[in-house]
Parts: C-alpha cells; structure tokens; sequence
C-alpha cells in the first residue's frame, strides 16, 4: 500500500458531480495496407484475451483514516476496463466526437484501479479509434502522452506484437527512448528546491516583481497578471456534460507562419486560438473589449538530457481586442517573449514562486469578488511535445493524438494540443451547456491558419 | 416552478456517486416485416427531426434556499437526450446487455432535464433496442411503464405516426386506455387517510401485530420479521458500476405452473426467483442455511376501476433453504397467502401502517447493528403488469421490456419483472463488482422454471 503524493490525491478531494477530475486520450489509427474491414474487430479480440495488468493499471484506490492508498487490485476485471464499441453510421468523425464527448462525461469507479480503454471501430474513412480515459490522481498529462508513446512502437511489424496498454503500464521502453518531458511533482519540488536555496534566492524574485511592478504602472502590454482577464462565458460554473473536439493541422504550415515571424510554433498555436475564439465569441455577441488571457504551462527544464521536467504556469493574452491577424500574432508573441525573457532569468524555484505571486491578485479576487467582471484568466492552452517520427500500433498507423483535458468552475473551456512531426493534433474539451457549438472552433482555427499564412505571401 | 414533493426529492437527497437514483427500460422491438437492414437507423433520424418536449421530459431541477423545484427548460439540447449507438459485432444480446450495463451506470447530468433515450441497433436478430434512462425524482416504475406504453399503440400502421416519447410526456392517451395501475403518492397518501381515519384505525393495526406476535413465538415459518434476513453476499456495499442483465420467460409456461399449485403468477415468479438464487448461491458457497428475504411491493389497490394506485412492502421468504422445487414454491405460496391474509384485513392505510413496523426491527438494527448477521432483506423483488396486448412503436412489435432498476448499499441485485400477455419479462440489475457473474442467474431462472415444470407433469 502506497500513500498518494499530496498533489494527486488534490484531483480526488475536488473532484465532483459536475467536474470529474480525468483526463483522456483519443487516438486514431490507419489500418495497414490490405487489412479488411474486421481489422479492428480482431485487434479488439486479441486485447480481451489479456489476464493481467501491470503499474498503474492495476492499482485500486483504498481509502483508510480519510487519506487514500493506492492498493495491488488482484480482481482484474478486464471487461470493466476494456471496452468495444461501434460508431452508428455514416460513421463520420462527428459521430466519433459525439461518442468520446459522452464517454469523457462520466466518472470512473472508485472501486476499480482508475482507468478504462475504448477500442472504436465503424469510421467511414475505414480508420479506428482508441480513447483511453484515466484519472489525473494516477498520471499527469505530460506522462500519459509518454506512457502511449511507449505502448507504441516506430516499427509497423513490431508494433503487431506489442501487449496491450495496460500490460505495458509506466515500465520505460528501453528500446524506443523518445525525448518526451516529463513532470515529476511539478510546483512542489520545486518549493521544496528553493527552500534549500534559502532566502538569498528570493533576491531575484524581488527584482523581477518590482521590474513586473513597473511595467503594470507603465501599462506594459506584454505584462499579463493575474485577475486582469475580462470575466465572459467561459468564466462559467461548468455542468457535467462534455463536448469534445479535435482535429490535426499540418506542422509544415504551422512552422512556415511560425518561420516568417521569427516566432515558434507555441505562439503560432496561441496566435490561432486567439483567433478562432475571437470569431467564436464575436458570433455569441460575447467578445470582450479587452484581450482574454491564456494560462500556458511553460516547461522550464534546463538540463535537456533529463527526462524530470518542471512546469510552471505563465499568463498570455491571446490578443482578441486586435482585428489584424498579423498584429495579433506580433502582440502574443511579444507577450511571450517578455515572459521566456523572465523565465530564462529564474532558476525553475524562483519561477514557480514569481508565477504564483503574478497569479494572487487573481485568485485573491477570484475568492473575494472584488471586481466580479475580472477572472483569473479565461482559458488553459496547453502544449505538449508528442512523437517526432511516425507510430505503429498492432501494425495500424498512428494518424492522430488528441488530448481530452479536463474541466473545472469558471474554466469551461480547455485546448490541450499534441505537436507531431506531421500534424499538430488539437483537443478540446468544454462544457456543452455554457459553451454552445463549441465545435465551431474547429472550423475557426482552420481559418485563423489561413488567414495567418495569407499574411505572409 | 413548482416544488418537487417530498418522497420525489428524497431521490435527490440520497443519490451519491456510487448510488445513482435513476431508473431504466430496455425495451427491444423488432421491425416490419420487409424494412431493410436501415430500418432502426430511419427510425433515428426521424426522432432527431423533434423540436420539443412535453412534461416531464421539459423539467429542468432547479435548487433554492436548499429546495428543489421543476422549471421549464427552454433550451431543449435533443442531442444530449437522445443518443444513436450501434452495438459492436457479433451484436449479441450479450454485446446488448455489456452496454445498457455501462450506460445505466452513469449518473444523469442535473443541468438537463433527467432523462436519456437510446436507440440501439446492429443486434444480429435483426431486432433493435430503445433503452429509456429517468431520474426516479420524475417518476416511479409504475407510472413510468405507463408513460412507455402510452408511447406507444395496439395497432402497428398507426404506431408510424407516434411522436416520439419525449413529445408524448405522461398525457394519457384517451385512444389507448390500458388497465395499468399507477402510483400516487404511496405511502404518504397513506399516512395521511390513516391520520383521518383517528386512532380507531389503529385498533386492527394492533390485532395484526398481537396475532403476529403470536405466531412469532409459534415460529410460523410464514411470518417474516424485517431482521430475520440472513446477511449474504447480496447485502454489501455498491460500488458504482453496474451489470444489467434482461430475459423473457413464456407467460403459458409460467401460468401452468401456477395453476397445478393453485398459485398466483407471482407466486411462480417467486419461486424462479428463490431456485435461481439458491443455484447461484450455492456455486460460490455464499448460501445461507436461513431463506433468503425478498421486500415484495404489493398493489393494495381495492378499486379496479380506478387507476391511483398504493403500494406496500410485504416480506417474503423464498424458500431458498429447500431443495425440493415442489417443496419451495408450495413454501412460497403459503408465506404469500399468509401476507395476502393479512393485507385484505387491513384498509390501505393500515397496511402501509402494519408493513412499517414489521420492517421496524430490522431497521433498528441496520441502524444499530445489533446482530449483525442478520439484514433487514436481502433482495427487493417487483413485479409489474403490463400490456396485456401486442404493443408496436414506429411500425415495430415490442417484443421486450425488461426492467433496470436502482441499487442501494446493501441491497445489491434488484429484480423487477413486467408480466405481459405472451412474456414474463426479468430485468436483473446489480452491482457488478459485488455480486460477480451475475448473468448466470438468467440460465438459472430458466432451470428453475424447468424444475417446477418437471413436478407437475
């Protein structure tokens, strides 16, 4: 029996009714050449004869004395966890969204090791999916995408004989090391980092709060704080129902937008959220004058040869007041500019304090209502670097990766993006009551795209 | 807004995450003669052209000072209500059942109006399944099954024309009066008529406990105490996942039956029950020595042209210490006529009166633990008539309609039986964890049937 970490067992005491606190994965796979139309049937087959399930898949969550254990589950209950479903026709990607938004609604079991794996079969276009739904206090995002990718192999041939996800668990795969980050303990290692740094490496937080200080009072642009984001429908109590979104846009026309403004692919990515949601909020009648306001985990790892990774959150607004694509690309990525040049200035500590420190005016008003129209932010975009070369799964081709995050009160929105060597796979998730059509904003981060790459012809 | 009534908000109140406090009905049909294979998918698509919902299908809970109230939903969102699932190959009635399993699990979203309807097609028979999901704050199975049957009509051609259930709501159909009785109000009405009735109502509610009391102390095997149940695997905890299982048994068959025993069809139903049980007890070595208690509803309606309905809970033992099937249903009938006895010398008020403080002791001890080997039951068992007629839905024969009822912790299988003109209909609903490999008890109710054919022959 093993106690659970403080900040996992955080995803299970706020977890309720209305915001389950999981987060999930769909993938989408090509069959390989000549396979038949049974191809995922007999895959579905063969992952039901399994009889065993290793780390994390097998441990149930034991509550003793108010705290919770993780406990071995011996009563492994394959048909609880593995499930085989079929798309109605016409079997478009619409009716797959429709299915994985219900599936991503409702709560896991307790009483179960925290998972469950959705094999899909019945899409038009002849490809399959595979949704894996588990609970946030038994991985964090950045390590369940490295933990797929190691259920994965570069190898169509050798990925036939690949076991089932939940045999392979965390192990790392020795033979298919990929450079994806992960994060160990986030924010609290890296408190308890500069506790032992000692008060002298508060002296640099100083100075980067006072030189914060002055751009506030000089009305700085690229200085984005903490409850200075316009209150709108996103900043809503969220209901229990899911709508889920996603689609892949090419990296090659990201990267070339990216190239013409000397900006990287995260501003790139930002610079088309802000569009889409400018458009979808302006449909609604719901813009506000003043730009909304993204949280963005920034990965802060220096040592580039460690997989341990720290992340602290950083505040960009999205530049939705600006009608001009091209300014509006410049604005966010003069933002995140001024905020790289900060984080390059504090060691990973002393960022995650000065982060938390830009976010208190906002959460301070989040709990006491000062100015009602203001929110902590609007949005959580969040980037994570997935396989730079192409995956194999059961000998089936790996098409697309999108994240299905999770949702709490006032944030109703999440855009959680996976960036491939071919594609770069966006998921959304938003609550289907306060976030009407939210699917629309596929379509407009289609066009931000466009219009972004006509800016540069 | 009106104000939900007491007994309807206790299932608000009590609900939590591993008791959700809604009902279910699957309900299988199969097409006309000559639809094609796209019949059930035609179906759908009609459904989906639907605009509106008629109460109580438009009742949104809204909760103030702590009180909850219906208001009319204005934003009637038809795709959160009304889901198109295809069942997986081979499309077995197993693959069926694995999937009303799921979906029964999962709780019902409070921001919606509490209901959820699924068309189901690809079973290989050729028929499709429409499994019907509501809160039991809206309605009760009684009224519920009702409200299916007005649905839908005796006459196949006119069937086309139906609306779809969600538009139909709880009007009564003038055209299609069935004798199927409703529940109002229950027990309170009850409580109330026995208040006015003064306290010389209560002097045959005191002859009944004396003379229950007596033979108490006679140990009449026919008297069941709420308390004697011998705790058994069925009285633990739920966990929140759920394995529904659902078959048909022919009416003739079970009616023979009765007649060689001078029995009632519930009295056979029983029996089947008690068989069952004590088979599936016995494989796992869980049988008690003690016969298993079932709660059994039962209709105290004198007035057979009225369709209000009260309904009390009279204990029956089922004979599950018996080996002899002749033995356990004669067993049955006579622990039955003992209940039925009583309730005709009691007035509706009475009896609920009488049913309360039998169940009494073993309340205090659920409560108190006083001995804790023993439950206050061990099963609740209903049985429901329904149409008495063939009954068609959008040119469809209903050929099903099985049960799913609600789970409390420790009552973890629940049966519930609709009786129709041709079938006996079982729906089995528990808790999957808890009560493993629950399914088989459909074999053994067929055996149990056999069984009981087998000693009148």
């Amino acid at each position: 029996m093993k106690r659970l970490a403080m900040v996992d067992d955080t995803f299970l005491r706020f977890e309720s009714r209305r915001q389950p606190l999981h987060i999930g994965m769909l993938m989408l796979f090509e069959p390989p050449a000549g396979a038949g139309k049974e191809f995922p049937a007999q895959v579905a087959e063969r992952l039901k004869q399994s009889t065993r399930a290793a780390p994390p898949f097998n441990q149930r969550l034991v509550r003793r004395g108010g705290l919770h254990y993780w406990e071995q589950d011996d009563e492994f209950d394959l048909a609880h966890h593995f499930v085989h479903l079929s798309l109605p026709q016409p079997g478009r990607i619409r009716e797959l969204l429709a299915m994985v938004s219900r599936v991503h609604g409702g709560h896991l079991d307790r009483a179960y090791p925290l998972w469950r794996i959705y094999l899909i079969e019945g899409l038009e276009d002849g490809r399959f999916a595979v949704y894996l739904k588990i609970h946030h206090s038994v991985v964090d995002g950045v390590a369940g995408i490295r933990m797929l990718i190691n259920m994965m192999s570069t190898d169509a041939e050798a990925s036939r004989q690949l076991p089932p996800p939940w045999e392979v668990g965390t192990r790392r795969s020795e033979t298919n090391p990929l450079p994806i980050p992960t994060r160990t303990a986030g924010g609290l290692s890296a408190l308890r980092s500069l506790t032992r740094e000692g008060l002298k490496a508060f002296t640099p937080v100083l100075r980067e709060l006072r030189s914060s200080f002055q751009d506030f009072r000089a009305k700085n642009a690229d200085l984005v704080v903490g409850g200075q984001a316009p209150r709108c429908l996103l900043n809503q109590q969220v209901s229990g129902t899911r709508r889920f979104a996603a689609q892949s846009y090419a990296t090659p026309r990201m990267k070339a937008v990216a190239k013409a403004y000397n900006a990287t692919l995260n501003d790139v990515i930002l610079a088309m959220c802000g569009g889409a949601l400018r458009r979808y909020l302006q449909d609604l009648d719901e813009l506000p004058d003043k730009p909304l306001v993204a949280a963005v985990p920034v990965s802060v790892r220096r040592d580039h040869t460690a997989l341990g990774n720290e992340v602290a959150f950083t505040l960009a607004h999205l530049a939705t007041h600006l009608d001009d694509p091209a300014a509006r690309i410049v604005a966010i990525k003069s933002c995140m500019d001024y905020n790289k040049e900060r984080i390059r200035r504090l060691s990973p500590a002393q960022l995650v304090t000065y982060a938390s420190l830009m976010l208190m005016p906002g959460a301070v008003n989040a709990l006491l209502g000062l100015t009602p129209d203001k929110a902590l932010g609007n949005i959580v975009i969040s980037h994570v670097p997935g396989p730079r070369q192409t995956m194999y799964w059961q000998g089936a081709r790996l098409s697309g990766l999108y994240p299905a995050s999770l949702l709490i009160d006032s944030a109703a929105l999440n855009i959680t993006i996976i960036s491939r060597h071919d594609t770069v796979d966006f998921g959304l998730i938003a609550c289907r009551k306060t976030v009407p059509h939210m699917q629309r904003l596929l379509e407009y981060l289609e066009d931000a795209l466009t219009e972004l790459e006509g800016t540069i012809k």
